[in-house]
């Protein structure tokens, strides 16, 4: 295992404490062999035998002993080059690294494709959530859709918080800070990058192409209000960070960013730090899944599970002839991922005017003239020569004609702040 | 493929639609070349050369050419003699029935593995929900406390309308019937036996242990009425047929029943024909796998997910080595399902008495004789001469003194009629 981190050190746990079924399972004994760690001198509280840690990653992924590489360490490098490093080596992979998967994942597949080893990423989407499996072969006689979903449980847990208490983001932040459900640098999962990771592994596995990230649409949770919450629930609807991989005409679109929701929508009552995802299927139907997306002890089961399978096929033969995807390298094209300016939503819009006469229709005048119309107009906490929120909703509506209506009014004496926008789904 | 009923219908659908795919995800060709009907003469609307059905299903387990045999006929005989003889002649076999692994799982399970054959069962639980792959796969590395969920769509459906128009169960489940919901034999479905068969089945793949199928405890609904239900919504409960598989000291439980759940529970707001499964493990904590339980187009997918998986096996070796469940047949043991007398519930109880002074002493004198102590008492619809509901509810107590203390009422005038008793799982 490269890495003992707090997946690192669930691993550990998991593995002492489940020694005898683990063998029961396998039929052989899957043995913990070395972890490559930073610093060896590190004080740690689980139960492992200190000789057998190292700080020289290398050697693990080039030791004749070992079958199964774990790596938990995380980022680009050199996660990278000790993963292809060990699938040079014929060894197997299990690794929980969505943000290497996401980058640079084709990389990855296709060195395990040619090196005829296994790769387990069952752990790098949404904690212990099969949702890998349930694409790469619960599915796979299927045509999935659309997978939508809540996969990122710190941003989750945040709005969620903002929902029940009406307080503002920075608030709920630094104490999901304090009690661990955020990383002291949250930036990846409060501004939708973590979510983006793994909508680009789905995307790809899904629909058996590969994703470039940079084509992925990624906005965060860090504008949002209590206003715009509780405007929210006044229309019936909920703020969700979602994130979705769809089919569509020419492509298919994958995308991250917070969308007002129905309260009736299941996501809608997805709360706290857990992660839901449904996949649409032609034949299944609407399946979801749903569970704790993040934590040492989910991930490390995830990890586990992988292990175990790839463990089983050692022991019996078979190992090796698992493709990591659902299609084979020769027949996997990049797929164009729409841009978001090409598609259409209803609109959720706040508003920061001085309260003057004349501003609403101007407001309207705007939005009107690039053909998009007003469902709801709401004005409120009106206080003299204070700023005022105006918040419109708008029928459907290309993004790009929003957008410039947008851009249009920035360029006007209006609006005194950024412009807030959050997508309608109402059928979600 | 044996059986071309509503899911072979829907098998044969989907690889009509899936041709492509299908050799793609495979790197071969998957032919459904035969399928076993009883009747040849049947009209049928789907796109499949005539030539190609055949009345005589041995033909199909006994065909040189033939790789992986799909059994959708249901019942136990004669698909347990025709899965046998498939396996023996070395064929993987893809089966939905249930009712056959319920009864008779051991044998089949026993069979592929000395056969070294592959045994594909997604379909026989909960439709297209990837429940196990879930138990068999992705939680291999864990260990599995809990399996808890609605996996009957019919008798959820009917408990669904009940709840939310209020009207009587027959009357439900006539119109149920008319709208395909529900068989025009229904007694599997809302009598809870093939919930016991889904449990059953599951039990023995989480636990690694094989269940005797007549040890599963079994109620249905059929005796649930819409004022259990608008009294269970006053407690701020709700009625749900709940199958259980649970570790617990010195064995399992394993049993099928209704019982009222808190309506903020998840498993309260899974309604109509849809399926939920809630998996509770030692690291992975709770998981939630939800989908509709049945139907054409779900069973067919899980259908094709499992020859998939298998044909994938087929085209690149290392088909016949994954064994059929968690460990292997010298391993498992039967375990002790624990008898519902020896457990312990809050219970709900409707009495049907006379309107007479002292009854009520009379009832709670009979309970609290068996230790038994009442936590609510309601009386309702009082009118003369006429019997009346006395609902009470207790504190949790031993089924199987509850049950002694009823008896003893029945053998009275008291009771006018059988007592509706109905387990409170308050931490369901």
């Amino acid at each position: 295992m490269i890495g003992f981190g707090a997946v690192g050190s669930g691993v550990v746990n998991l593995f002492n404490n489940m020694t005898r079924e683990i063998f029961e399972r396998v039929g052989l004994s899957v043995e913990l062999v070395k972890i490559a760690v930073r610093n060896k001198g590190k004080k740690r509280s689980q139960i492992f035998d200190k000789n057998k840690i190292t700080e020289d990653a290398f050697s693990i992924v080039t030791d004749p002993e070992i079958d199964i590489v774990v790596e938990v360490m995380g980022g680009e490098e050199p996660a990278m080059a000790l993963i292809l490093k060990a699938i040079s080596q014929g060894k197997h992979v299990v690794t929980a690294n969505k943000h290497l998967l996401a980058m640079r994942g084709e990389e990855v597949y296709s060195a395990v494709e040619s090196g005829e080893v296994e790769l387990g990423f069952e752990a790098a989407v949404a904690g212990a959530i099969p949702i890998v499996r349930a694409i790469r072969s619960a599915f796979a006689g299927d045509r999935i859709d659309m997978i939508q979903g809540i996969v990122n449980g710190t941003g989750n847990y945040i709005l969620s918080r903002m929902t029940s208490e009406g307080k503002p983001f920075n608030e709920i932040l630094k104490d999901a800070q304090s009690l661990g459900y955020a990383e002291s640098d949250p930036a990846f999962d409060i501004e939708g990058i973590d979510s983006a990771h793994k909508v680009a592994i789905m995307a790809a596995l899904a629909f058996g192409t590969s994703v470039n990230f940079g084509s992925v649409f990624i906005e965060g949770i860090t504008s949002i209000t209590p206003d715009d919450i509780s405007m929210a629930r006044e229309f019936g609807l909920k703020i969700k960070l979602l994130a979705t991989a769809k089919r569509c005409e020419g492509g298919i679109e994958a995308r991250v960013h917070p969308a007002m929701i129905p309260q009736s929508h299941f996501l809608a009552s997805v709360n706290g730090a857990y992660n839901a995802i449904e996949i649409i299927c032609d034949n299944a139907a609407k399946n979801v899944l749903i569970g704790p997306g993040a934590g040492s002890g989910p991930t490390a089961s995830a990890i586990a599970g992988d292990v175990i399978d790839i463990a089983c096929k050692i022991a019996r033969g078979g190992a090796g002839k698992t493709p990591p995807m659902l299609i084979p390298l020769e027949l996997r094209n990049e797929t164009k991922v729409k841009a978001i300016s090409d598609m259409v939503f209803e609109y959720y819009l706040r508003f920061t005017v001085s309260d003057r006469p004349g501003i609403l229709a101007k407001l309207a005048g705007a939005l009107g003239e690039k053909g998009i119309s007003i469902a709801s107009m709401i004005q409120r906490g009106r206080q003299e020569n204070e700023p005022v929120s105006v918040v419109l909703t708008t029928h459907s509506a290309a993004e790009a004609d929003l957008d410039m209506a947008l851009e249009q009014l920035k360029d006007t004496d209006i609006c005194l702040a950024p412009v807030t926008k959050i997508r309608i789904q109402k059928d979600a």
